[in-house]
């Protein structure tokens, strides 16, 4: 019925877990009273509001009660080092002592790069499922190259979830969107660092996921689904702060940056083709999604789920060529985490991917 | 089948929660080691090790790779600010730089006196389930007046979890203990702070000690049993820190407080009956802890695991006096938090109690 919490092994349980501090406040409609009591809670004199123009109104209404000393809506995906040194000079000009980043992904990691060199707290309000403000991982690019890495001053100092920021987001983007926080879930159950409390966390996330974006799916407008889509990005993203890279993200990192494939679409894609490859050789974690998804099993369950909210289905239909796979095959192999509870070969990643790219069904595991 | 992640009612998911920043290091056999590392990633130069006589032997073993500066044994129930005091003067003259605690709640307690007046870091290394080194807590007492309060330079800096650190605990002891972990847990669910954060690592943590208990009741010296119940212990304690007290807290506080009772055993008596008063009043809670114990009905499933585990009855069978009971009523009613999902009247509270007390079985709400 339940799954047992821990499988302790002959090995016993042994694992080192750090828990990142971070205040979340979390409420529909009250992104604007919740940031006021922030910037006052933190003893901010100088805030700057980071938003793309696409999300300035937004930003206004919210930050309606915060006195700004300077906006910054020069926002680019992958945060590129420019935009970065750009940001960094306004935020001297001015002493800003808080950042404040309105956004997705792209506007989290620009307040992140700022955070990085200045030591700058942020305050950061999501409006997409991507889950850059649960962790302390930063990144950027310079001449099309993505450097990343982990440092304690990016994680936001507060994070602010609105459920109604959500309510514009398209369908299918907001599906995509909280495919891509499932994939953090996922892929955490057998991450580097994979642990029972971030598995345990991970878990929640899943379930909370499920049951929203089947409710966003049935209805955009649904308040009460993107709260759950909202909560479950959340702890997915903490799980995945905390678990560290797993096959799934290695191999999504590696289509993106070659291919410049677009980066929710490419996990929604994927991750089916990594749980059915590794679920039968990682039990506990087979088990664990499968709970989480209130099924018996747990590719079964992610099919399930995936044909409710309707998700993209084949890497051909978002720009991945043919000609590419045994390119990619080549560049996947070497970070594929030793960790991972199925050896992977070329051939299996080679057919993983084919399937991943054509849209076909998922294969398990045939060891 | 599984409980969903979280309900979300007509107003809303609205909830502020702290996570507070903590590594855990967990291996049985490990401790020395694993001490050593913290020891030098921290870099500290003058260790204090605070150990009671009794468990003298095990820190020194726990400490055989640490170059210890000064050892403090004068440890005692409830932290007597006499006690503290002289600890804090033993760590100025020896201008200690960290804290290694090697005990219980008590032992973890004076190193906490210590940190709260110097900010001096603690590494904590427990041997009960007492789980007091996972919260920002401190308690002291002085002419029998015990106050407590929160600050976040109490909280351990790192928790070091050794099983074989607790193959010397008594049975009947560790079962007390484990149940008092279970209580953080359970009491959780309803506290003034509860979120679906909270209540996802309670339910977490009530498994694995579900789990664990039963596996030392039926074998003491079963070292994956004390494993479970740890780390179930740990992740109650987690977030009990977080939800605060509820009902249950403020009852066995009350009764620990003025009847001198021993506090694991007042806990592990007092349980099932404030689940019982309070799961029909608050289905959510009642439906995450029936899941965690594998069990239809989260009432039934804590009777059946207390019956496994042997777990004590009685209040009169500990030491409180019968008499006692209405002044007991008296004091307890102004603490409820205003928050338990069910409203308490004097009359159910003495009905509770006196339930507690004979041993009587515990009784579902009857609104």
């Amino acid at each position: 019925m339940n799954t047992p919490a821990v499988k302790s092994d002959n090995t016993g349980l042994v694992f080192d877990h750090e828990t990142l501090p971070q205040r979340v406040r979390f409420g529909a409609g009250r992104a604007a009273d919740n940031l006021a009591d922030e910037v006052r809670r933190l003893g901010a004199k100088a805030v700057m509001v980071i938003a793309a123009p696409t999300e300035s109104d937004l930003a206004q209404a919210i930050c309606a009660d915060v006195d700004v000393a300077v906006r910054f809506d020069d926002v680019a995906p992958h945060v590129p080092v420019d935009k970065a040194v750009r940001a960094r000079e306004v935020a001297a000009e001015h002493r800003i002592d808080l950042l404040v980043s309105v956004g997705g992904g792209s506007t989290t990691g620009l307040a992140k790069a700022v955070a990085l060199t200045t030591g700058i707290p942020i305050v950061a309000v999501p409006t997409t499922y991507a889950g850059s403000e649960a962790t302390n991982v930063w990144g950027m690019t310079e001449a099309a190259r993505k450097t990343t890495g982990v440092d304690s001053r990016v994680l936001p100092t507060t994070v602010i979830y609105d459920a109604t920021c959500m309510l514009t987001l398209p369908a299918d983007l907001a599906v995509a969107s909280g495919l891509n926080a499932l994939a953090h879930g996922v892929d955490s159950m057998w991450a580097p660092r994979a642990d029972p409390i971030n598995r345990a966390l991970a878990a929640e996330a899943i379930g909370a996921l499920a049951d929203g974006m089947r409710a966003i799916t049935a209805d955009s407008t649904d308040l009460a689904g993107h709260e759950q889509t909202l909560y479950g990005a959340y702890l997915s993203a903490v799980a995945f702060a905390s678990a560290g890279s797993g096959m799934h993200h290695k191999i999504c990192h590696v289509l993106g940056g070659a291919y410049d494939l677009p980066h929710a679409h490419t996990h929604a894609i994927v991750l089916p083709h990594v749980l059915a490859f590794n679920a039968d050789a990682a039990p506990e974690a087979a088990g664990r999604i499968a709970a989480a998804l209130g099924a018996d099993d747990a590719v079964h369950g992610l099919e399930a789920l995936r044909r409710d909210v309707h998700a993209p289905t084949a890497l051909r239909e978002i720009g991945l060529d043919e000609s590419r796979l045994d390119e990619a095959v080549e560049l996947i192999m070497p970070v594929i985490p030793p960790s991972n509870p199925r050896p992977v070969t070329e051939q299996t990643l080679s057919l993983l991917l084919r399937n991943a790219w054509s849209g076909a069904e998922a294969e398990r595991t045939r060891m």
